[in-house]
């Protein structure tokens, strides 16, 4: 849980009845409202509206979803296998979604042909289950491998949200700062307020606001002069999807950091589950890039910004090549140098 | 005038009657709306708060609150005084607004002490009328030197608002885009939004549609993306304050956009007229940085966008040291290299 009161999701109920709910993200932090997810239709929707967001978040709520979806009539292997099709369609950058769902239907096809249609139910349900206990498992390993990389004194730069939102709790990037603050290390976290959605700014800041931990907000392109004032000794950021040599894809204005943190002889991790590698693309110019709505840009504060009908650019994210990342911080440790070899080893 | 509606500013009247008028560029694009100034706090506030920005306007509203201030009772040589020791807390980092004060004061002394009161009003509107004029003849040698810079079929990428907007009219960095463009040159200008106050989307977007030019409209966060998928290949930005060795003050973002710029291999120029030089400083760390206030990035759209009270860094501009600037395109032709042995030759 992101606090006492608020999840990024839950599964409330058994797998017959049972409901998804998540908190509607891009509400927060001025409303706490709950999103209660009954088809494959609204959790279709709460992934591609970024009610729900951040990698390995998207992929536990699909894996919900696709439970949602196997019940929802027909023999339960040919309406799973539907609404995984449905659910892959939804973002298309973050591999954690098609991992999950890859999962889920793997769960299903182990389960073996004789088994009844309520209790492959209730075994889908149990994967799903098992996903998200991972995800936890996960999000707090990552936080002890990251966090000896956390100096008293310092500043931390971060991106975009890759906290307990972007996951089920703890988060991956933020795991690294949560640790080293429970471990009472005294630091500075200075936030993107990463436009357009402002993620940074509406999650990242409320997320450390609430810990205790002190926490900047700045404007994306600020963070240039603030290296330079000598107020950041470590960026770290998430990830959406990482090739096999080590090219990350993260929220747009990532690679901006990247080389702006080298400019500055800053090291730059980044923080990702295992989940989050795609080992079939050799390198990240293969990584699909979502294209996004300009609105977003033009209209995203209440009121337009710029003149009607300005032909806008809005790439949701961008690839990091590896060689400006200093390491990845997985839950099995920190993956450096980041090249190929290193990276199959760690995730052999 | 940016277009044949709208000026940035015009003076109205004679010296003993006459007001200034503004048009308010905190409306723009949505309404333009002008306001008129008959006193120095109006002309302070105007200022202030941006209804007109931009240093080389900056200086030429100064110029022209002061002659307001002067008539404002008592001797006009010490009200002149009084109005210009106010008018220089508008704003600290543009050196233009004190330039076209000291400019005020000084044809004041010129004038002799026999001169009455009348002629000397009369005097300080021409020296205002004067400041306008030259401001509107440098933006258009700034356009013609820095024309050839673009060639056909690039991409140009812009930070904030160096266009008609931030001058009487034409601009600095935009009057090389315009100048290129009237001698057939076909192009596209990427605009990045520039947070906080979205002068890139809400003014240089417009101004450039507004003239038929292809505008893109990004994120700040975006430029080092649109950099790598080989977009732009020519960096042209204003300044706020130049120092001696060539470090350039401009809005903040210029610093991190001239250091992508650097990493990808595109040449990055600044466009100024020379009041823009401010020898008296070796170099950029003197130079005065004004932070804004919070709200600007956190409540800056008619709905706040970050947890309430949360800490927040927002200095207004940044500095770029000469050595990432490939020259500096003045009204007396292009400065280069950037060092401080060039600058004294141009301004000698």
């Amino acid at each position: 849980m992101v606090s006492e009161e608020i999840s990024t999701l839950r599964w409330v109920g058994d797998a017959a009845t049972g409901v998804l709910r998540l908190i509607d993200q891009t509400r927060l932090p001025g409303e706490s409202i709950e999103i209660e997810c009954r088809d494959v239709p609204t959790v279709w929707e709460a992934i591609r509206s970024l009610q729900v967001r951040g990698a390995p978040a998207i992929g536990v709520a699909a894996a919900y979803g696709a439970v949602i979806g196997a019940r929802s009539g027909g023999p339960v292997r040919d309406a799973l296998a539907q609404a995984a099709a449905t659910l892959r369609t939804s973002r298309p950058t973050a591999v954690n979604l098609f991992w999950a769902l890859d999962r889920m239907e793997a769960a299903a096809s182990s389960a073996g042909p004789e088994i009844d249609e309520k209790d492959l139910l209730d075994r889908l349900l149990e994967e799903a289950r098992r996903i998200e206990a991972e995800d936890r498992a996960m999000c707090r390993a990552i936080g002890r491998h990251g966090a000896d990389l956390v100096e008293p004194g310092q500043g931390v730069l971060t991106h975009c949200n890759a906290g307990g939102l972007a996951t089920v709790d703890y988060g991956t990037a933020l795991a690294v700062v949560f640790a080293a603050h429970e471990r009472g290390t005294p630091f500075r976290v200075f936030a993107d307020e990463t436009r357009p959605l402002l993620q940074g700014a509406r999650l990242t800041a409320w997320e450390l606001a609430r810990r205790g931990i002190p926490v900047t907000l700045i404007c994306d392109s600020m963070a240039a002069q603030v290296m330079r004032e000598g107020k950041i000794q470590l960026v770290v950021v998430g990830a959406d999807r990482i090739a096999a040599n080590g090219d990350v894809a993260n929220k747009i204005g990532t690679y901006s950091v990247a080389l702006l943190a080298r400019a500055h002889g800053i090291p730059f991790y980044v923080a990702a589950p295992s989940s989050t590698f795609d080992l079939s693309l050799s390198d990240g110019s293969a990584i699909p890039i979502e294209q996004r709505d300009p609105r977003e840009i033009t209209h995203g504060f209440g009121r337009p910004t710029a003149p009607e009908g300005i032909d806008v650019y809005n790439p949701a994210f961008d690839v990091t090549p590896a060689n400006l990342i200093a390491g990845i911080i997985t839950e099995k440790g920190i993956i450096q140098p980041v090249e190929a070899a290193t990276i199959r080893r760690f995730l052999g």
